[in-house]
């Protein structure tokens, strides 16, 4: 992928709101987003990771907050471009590189978007390989990256600059804005120099969404059921197939948190699988055992077409599939585990893995 | 007052917990601040407003959050310093003057220990003529001054600046940062040239601390009963005389908020008096009748020695005394009203004058 334009944007938010694993937010409004974007100011150019010299200063950018709110409060194309222009003022450096934040349906296109404006190149990556819900749980902060400087930005002009001693006080402060904001805000944070991007990004993001777009959108493949298609790309399995019969969700400390109960069908039919989320899907327990959990991927994906179905629309009488897909292995570590494992979330439990 | 020393530091403190009109936080912990930076950088320079050219790059710094808090989260001069510089760099300016932007008894002297340590000279004003809660209830922000670009810091190094459409989003951004450093933080906000400085601020203030400090101190004059001396300084009436009986206090929303009650001795026997706050007193209410209310000052006095009595330390038993004093006539306009009047505190009622 060399460079993005309109006709890209929906097969990257389609397969963006798969690797979301729940969260990542709505491709609809980040569509709308770039969309217009890209029309304004043309196609996006996309770079690969060794493409990105030393000398560069990337800034990643993304909406932060709950995303039952982002449902009904859309983000703006200048509040993206000022907290990228804010965190720059404030470095008093200049960006070269725009950076996805993790993969997810608004994450991964309001990074197309704001590059497009800004006029900059796109790197074909994100931070996480997934999404997850707080600002400090990306491979470049596990690997020693400071999340601040963070520019935390609404629709309305307002801008808040966060600088904290460490990547904690960075989350707690920046979602404290972001809550005060109304539960949806943009940032740019923890910006790279282009070694830390090459050695700290997920490589082939962008590419693998709009793979997996194609894969279960309108044109995908006839031969292949789209949900095996996923699983087989993401090197995953379906361990659960369904019909959603309870959602328990609220909006909450600025997360949209819950739990999902599947009823099982088919091959699963008497079994039972409980989804717990925090923005993202974070672990699945199967009749009271847990059969995967965080950092590994739980993408819920409509069974008939393989879409990705979000934590914020989910609801009873959903058809759905449970995919677990291996987390990036830097994941697989005691410090990533410790940064992005159950007990991050309150779970007294050790990660299970696919 | 020409210069501020160690040895003003206790009447200043004194006095501006009577100005604090309940508010403006604990002046023990302000002094032990005052005193440690006098004695480490040597005594801070007074000016008055006249002396303010319209070069000047003036900062106001103070604690925000809930003196509740405050009386065991104590501040730092290297979290005061920072608020300060952070607003400098963020705005490119080297501040030329430091500012109070209340009276009160960590706000008071607050900036006393910030220009000590900052070399600065400090100006004998304040932006209100008493303390509020909020910091967009200055007569600086009445007469148009712009409280943002602010910076707020803790006393662990973290630092948020926030930047604004309005004041009244200055006051949600900041109290959020505030709230989430733990209810108590440095703040400098609302920087001003120096003619605003002497447009927009209340002359003689830190002068007038330490006259009411030197009239309710152990060394005050024995010709005259304290009470009735602070009453006289500061053209106001005593309203109230009793012992408290109810104090219902709690810290909500990043306030002191509550209601004390006061049952009548001696002329005042029989009848009771209801004093509401958030931080600052706001209303009084004799046997159910406002007898006055902000922005109109009212002070609760130790009936023996004069002393301010702070909404966080009113207790059972205090004997009382209920002074009420005119605010700086600039609040009784119908825009001062809507911006510190009963109204904005959530009471529907007009302002009651002394």
């Amino acid at each position: 992928m060399r460079k993005i334009d309109v006709d890209d944007v929906a097969d990257i938010g389609r397969g963006a709101a798969i690797l979301g694993t729940g969260g990542g937010g709505d491709p609809q409004s980040g569509s709308l987003l770039a969309t217009a974007a890209l029309r304004e100011y043309g196609p996006v150019q996309v770079l690969g990771l060794d493409d990105v010299e030393d000398s560069a200063w990337a800034l990643p950018v993304a909406i932060i907050g709950a995303p039952t709110i982002m449902l009904e409060k859309l983000p703006t194309i200048g509040q993206v471009v000022a907290a990228v222009q804010q965190l720059a003022e404030y470095a008093s450096r200049t960006p070269t590189h725009v950076l996805c934040a993790e993969a997810g349906g608004v994450n991964s296109l309001i990074p197309v978007a704001a590059a497009a404006a800004l006029g900059l190149p796109l790197v074909d990556a994100d931070a996480m390989g997934r999404a997850f819900p707080e600002i400090d749980q990306g491979l470049p902060a596990l690997g020693g990256v400071m999340v601040t400087p963070a520019a935390v930005t609404d629709e309305k002009g307002n801008g808040v600059v966060v600088d904290t001693v460490d990547n904690h006080w960075a989350e707690r402060l920046a979602r404290a804005a972001a809550i005060e904001m109304g539960c949806a805000a943009a940032i740019s944070a923890a910006a790279m120099n282009g070694r830390q991007v090459r050695e700290l990004m997920v490589p082939g993001t962008l590419s693998l969404c709009a793979e997996l777009g194609r894969l279960t959108g309108p044109n995908r493949p006839g031969h292949e059921d789209p949900v095996a298609a996923v699983a087989r790309r993401l090197s995953g399995k379906v361990v659960f197939t369904g019909k959603v019969v309870d959602v328990d969700r609220r909006t909450e400390k600025g997360f949209a948190r819950g739990v999902a109960r599947i009823a099982g069908l088919d091959a699963d039919e008497g079994s039972e699988t409980v989804v717990r989320f925090q923005n993202e899907f974070l672990v699945a327990e199967r009749d009271g055992t847990a059969m995967v959990s965080t950092p590994d991927l739980i993408c819920i994906l409509d069974s008939a077409t393989g879409a990705g179905v979000r934590a914020e629309i989910l609801r009873y009488g959903q058809r759905v599939s449970v995919l677990a897909a291996p987390a990036d292995p830097r994941w697989h570590t005691p410090e990533g585990h410790a940064l992005a494992g159950p007990r991050a979330f309150g779970y007294d439990a050790d990660p299970v893995r696919v």
